[in-house]
C-alpha cells in the first residue's frame, strides 16, 4: 500500500516517514505555493532520509484566503489549518488509486496544523483514501526520543531555518503585503528543527 | 529502547506490537485477576506473533470497584476505562526504568477503553514514562488494511471468542454476582476477532 506523507521538512514528518517505512511504499509530498524556491531543500532532504518525493502546486487562491485569515485573526492558527486541510483535500482529489494512505506529522498535543475528526471523516468518506498520523499517539517525549535515534537535529529559531512548510510562505506573502512589522505581530518566534542526517 | 504493550489477544493490541517492533524492544504485558486461565492463550498468541509476554497481576479490588461501576451504570464504558487505567499506572509504577514506552491498542474513533489526556500527562509525568498509541492516529479501515496484510483472523460474537481482556473477566464476575440475564443487559454483543495466523 502507498503512503503520501505531507513533508516540511521538520523532524515530525520526517519522523512520521520513518515509522510508516517498514509497512507502506512511501513517498513525501511537499506542496508549495512557488513563491518561494523549495526544490532544492526539498531534493536534498528526501535523498538524506532515503525517500522518493513530489512538489506540488497548491492553488494560489488558497495563500490569499490564508493571508486575509491570519492579518483578520492577528494570529496563524487558522490560516494554517485552512492552507493544510486544502493540501490534504488536493492530494486527496489526485489520487490515483483509492485506498492509498495519506499521512502527516501531527503529534499528540499539537493544534497547529491538525485536522478536525469531522474533516478526517469526510475526506476518508468522499475520497476512498485512509487519512493516518503515525505520531498522533506519541507525545513530545516519545517523538524527541525517537527523533534522537533516527535523525541528527540542530535548532535554531524560525526566521533562520529554511523549511518547506505553509508557515514559511504565508510569512513571504504577508511580508510582501504588509512589511516585516506585520509578520513579528502575527508569528511568535518558536524553535524549529533543522535536518542535518539520517542516522539508521 | 524498550516498550511494553497492553495485550488483550485482540487485533487492535496485536497490530500495535508490529508497528513497534521495528522501532523498539516490544514485550506483551497481559493483566488478570486471575479469575479465568489466560496464561495458555496468552503463551501461545505471543508465540504466533513472535513476541515475549508476561502476564501480571491486577488487585482484585480494582475489579470490585469495576463491578460496582457497571452494575450502577447499567453500561460497561466507565468501569472498563476505570480498569484499563489502573493497569496502565500499575505498569508504569512497576517499570524498572523510567523513559520506557507503555502502549495500548487505542484506535482515533475509540471510546473504550480510552485515557483522558489528564490521565496520560499525570501517568507521563509522575512515572517518567513514555505512553504511546500506535493506532491513534489510524481509523478504522486503515486498521483493518493492515490487519488484512499481517494477520489471519477470524471473527465471532463477543460470547464464544477467548480474550485476555478486561471485559471477559468482568462479565464472569458479574455472573457470579448477579447471573446470566444480568450480563446481557449491561453487555451489548459485539463482534470480535479471534487471530490465527500472523502472516508477515
Amino acid at each position: 500500500m502507498k503512503a503520501s506523507v505531507l513533508f516540511s521538512g521538520g523532524k515530525d514528518s520526517s519522523l512520521s516517514a520513518i515509522l510508516l517505512e517498514p509497512f507502506f511504499e512511501v513517498e513525501l509530498i511537499t506542496f508549495s505555493f512557488s513563491l518561494l524556491p523549495v526544490e532544492q531543500f526539498v531534493s536534498n532532504l528526501a535523498d538524506e532520509l532515503r525517500f522518493p518525493y513530489r512538489i506540488l502546486n497548491l492553488d494560489i487562491s488558497i495563500l490569499d484566503k490564508a493571508l486575509e485569515m491570519a492579518v483578520e485573526d492577528g494570529y496563524p492558527k487558522n490560516a494554517i489549518n485552512y492552507i493544510h486541510y486544502n493540501a490534504v483535500k488536493t492530494l486527496a482529489s489526485t489520487k490515483s488509486h483509492s485506498k492509498d494512505v495519506i499521512a502527516d506529522g501531527t503529534r499528540r498535543n499539537d493544534r497547529v496544523p491538525v485536522l478536525a475528526d469531522s474533516q478526517i471523516q469526510s475526506l476518508e468518506d468522499r475520497y476512498g483514501i485512509y487519512y493516518v498520523t503515525p505520531l498522533r499517539g506519541y507525545g513530545r517525549g516519545a517523538v524527541n526520543a525517537l527523533v534522537r535515534q533516527h535523525l541528527d537535529i540542530e535548532q535554531g529559531i524560525s526566521d533562520n531555518i529554511i523549511k518547506a512548510d505553509y508557515e514559511t510562505e504565508l510569512r513571504e506573502k504577508i511580508r510582501k503585503a504588509y512589511g516585516d512589522e506585520k509578520i513579528s505581530q502575527i508569528f511568535p518566534s518558536h524553535i524549529q528543527s533543522h535536518i542535518k542526517k539520517r542516522i539508521k
